[in-house]
């Protein structure tokens, strides 16, 4: 077993990288507003014209001339006559004029009548059959939504590069819009390998090796992300010649993204990174992180290939911080925020300079704080840490450790334990 | 336009009120586990063996009996026999047996031989065709994971009512597991009222009324939630007969939820929660919040009725806090965790006594910390402040309101803007 030479980076620096040497094609397609959710846009949405387009009522209550109303007061009120009532629903062509000493009856949302500058509130009035009685003055505009406060015409609706997100594809049905552009999903097909792996069977140990889980980690960190279509290529032995076969398969079939799990250690020959330097090039030879220090990246026709661990643990971490953040970039997307949480330690956790440690944590409620307890591991093979614990602490590579007690950042991968 | 008598009622007193009055199937299939991603188990899964199965090497090196290396160092090497190399494939049939001066190269994995108890590191050895010259000594199960140390049989892998995330399924094909026991998703039919409302059609402005945009928040807040299924049904004119027939086609159809956007507030006369308290059982009218405070509540033949206001954010308000709680407590399911920070406030912001305020805010970085600026507001109707903010700042009932420069805790609900 001979060893290729690492070279260690900085996780931003293979994000940059990889995202560099990618030529994936971002084609563009019109989607209908419903089906939306979760791709990204692939250009600027500007307001096609002035929201609100007219100037309506902010309440229920009675359009009137805000002059009409000066000096109004519950022993002095004043009387207006009662023209009509409009709603919302009501064309801009069936809406009264109105003269001084008139009002209209209007509901929330329903067009201001020309002559009329505001709304008195119901509350604000004594009503008598066809006549008010208003007894408070209202400003002008007062309790008036105005042409244009909400948006002005060219204003900037949906960024290039957005994760659309419920408020978007309802701001796009407000202006009307029936269909959005956003980029096509994005192919990502996930390649399982070692020769001591076997698919899960039945619920018995396995005859010999392990069972494949960590390729469910790779699939599942993916399948939030409605802008990617996750596709499982199935296992691949430990051999360079099977390994080539599958990944230029993968590259004719259409995947756009590859994703390989094992086969980056010593112990695996570096399978993988070495088939994909003699078919393509490998850029990123191994990540400045515990666990997954092995960890590379490469690309082959401009699709990026990214390698990980065979440990679950491993290719969690490298999902979060070194897959995924590639993908948003290629996108020009800005990832949606996690959940992170402060939390006191409840022992010291030691760091290797230079490395930025992902340590798995228990976080739980003790009195009126959080607690993080770092989880005993012998390895990033061990799975029950990622059951019993609920996040994740990121020492960072200056970091040296944290002591017991002191109040860290930890990422909330699942619900708080009640204590 | 007669008006119901409104009892407000807290938001977590009406999550309790809806889970207890609904009568919801909750029938358990099996599915498997690569498409289990999200749905929520239905039964406890336990481990079927210990895990590992047997003793395993951690580290690439030489299986040996820790005692025949007690003493060993650089100067004073103990000298072994290689008998064999197995790694992690290797079955448990074909490994070899190990006698006192013998050693069995293992890899990561591999299955520790008989008579071995101990793995020194290939970089602790010195490798000489056949043998090997330990200079360190090992002590007893160093460098192994012994069986059952991640996993005891009859430990919990997977607790009933859990939202699947990625490790749990990892973890059951790590044992074997090829399916596992969820609850069924459920059908969420979501409905739009109003006779102001249009379906959007081209990006102009309405021909009068405006455009059904808040359904949108309402069908993107339940679309990553894979467990719950929704359906559009449609717009539905603000009349008792049509609404009546439309929630009786609904339940009938097989809906298990239903959920209203509009129709609960005065102005609208209230139609909905006067059809549902005909036809079935008004359960909640009103929530101590704002915006949202005529969000309603009922059941029909045991369906929940969610009835929201017609206002975004007010419905986004209402489906995060009071109906997305309700369907994880019907199904005894804990909600993941929500992206939350700590900011300082720009600008005062003040609260209802006896109301859970909702304020949209721009969570922005200042310097080393991070800035929440309250967007101003003249109703929950206004769709620039969803876009422009990225963050919900929560204002409790006991809370008369937040000083400027205050530290306050903001839901966010999209990346953190540079500044």
């Amino acid at each position: 077993m001979s060893r290729f030479v690492e070279r260690v980076i900085a996780i931003e620096d293979a994000v940059k990288l990889m995202a560099l040497k990618s030529r994936i094609e971002l084609e563009e397609v019109e989607v209908g507003i419903d089906s939306a959710h979760g791709l990204v846009s692939s250009r600027r949405v500007e307001a096609p014209y002035d929201m609100p387009p007219y100037n309506r009522s902010a309440v229920d209550g009675y359009a009137v001339r805000a002059e009409d109303t000066y000096g109004a007061s519950p022993t002095n009120p004043v009387e207006l006559v009662v023209i009509g009532s409009i709603d919302a629903s009501t064309p801009p062509s069936r809406v009264p004029t109105l003269r001084p000493g008139e009002a209209v009856e209007v509901a929330t949302g329903a067009p201001i009548p020309r002559g009329a500058n505001a709304v008195v509130m119901h509350e604000d009035v004594i009503e008598m059959g066809g006549k008010i009685l208003v007894q408070r003055s209202v400003p002008a505009w007062g309790n008036v939504s105005r042409a244009g406060e909400d948006f002005r015409k060219g204003d900037t609706v949906v960024e290039r590069g957005t994760v659309l997100m419920p408020w978007h594809i309802a701001v796009l049905a407000a202006f009307g819009f029936q269909r959005v552009a956003v980029f096509r999903r994005l192919r990502v097909c996930v390649l399982a390998t070692g020769s001591e792996v076997q698919e899960p069977r039945e619920p018995k140990p396995p005859t010999h090796g392990v069972y494949n889980s960590t390729v469910r980690i790779v699939l599942g960190a993916l399948s939030p992300h409605r802008f990617l279509e996750p596709r499982y290529l199935g296992l691949v032995p430990d051999e360079p010649e099977a390994m080539r076969k599958q990944l230029i398969r993968g590259v004719r079939e259409g995947c756009d993204i590859l994703i390989t799990t094992g086969g980056t250690g010593v112990s695996a020959g570096d399978v993988v990174p070495r088939v994909v330097s003699e078919i393509g090039e490998l850029v990123v030879r191994g990540l400045a992180m515990r666990p997954g220090r092995p960890t590379s990246g490469g690309v082959i026709e401009g699709r990026p290939v990214f390698m990980l661990s065979g440990f679950p643990v491993a290719a969690l971490v490298a999902m979060e911080v070194y897959v995924l953040p590639t993908i948003f970039k290629i996108l020009g997307a800005e990832p949606p925020p996690k959940p992170q949480v402060r939390a006191r330690l409840t022992r010291r956790v030691a760091n290797v300079a230079g490395y930025r440690s992902f340590v798995r944590v228990r976080v739980s409620r003790c009195g009126d704080e959080l607690c993080a307890e770092p989880l005993r591991l012998t390895g990033s093979g061990i799975l029950s840490t990622l059951i019993r614990g609920n996040g994740v602490l990121v020492v960072p590579e200056d970091v040296e450790g944290y002591e017991e007690g002191e109040e860290v950042e930890v990422l909330l991968l699942g619900p708080i334990y009640k204590g």
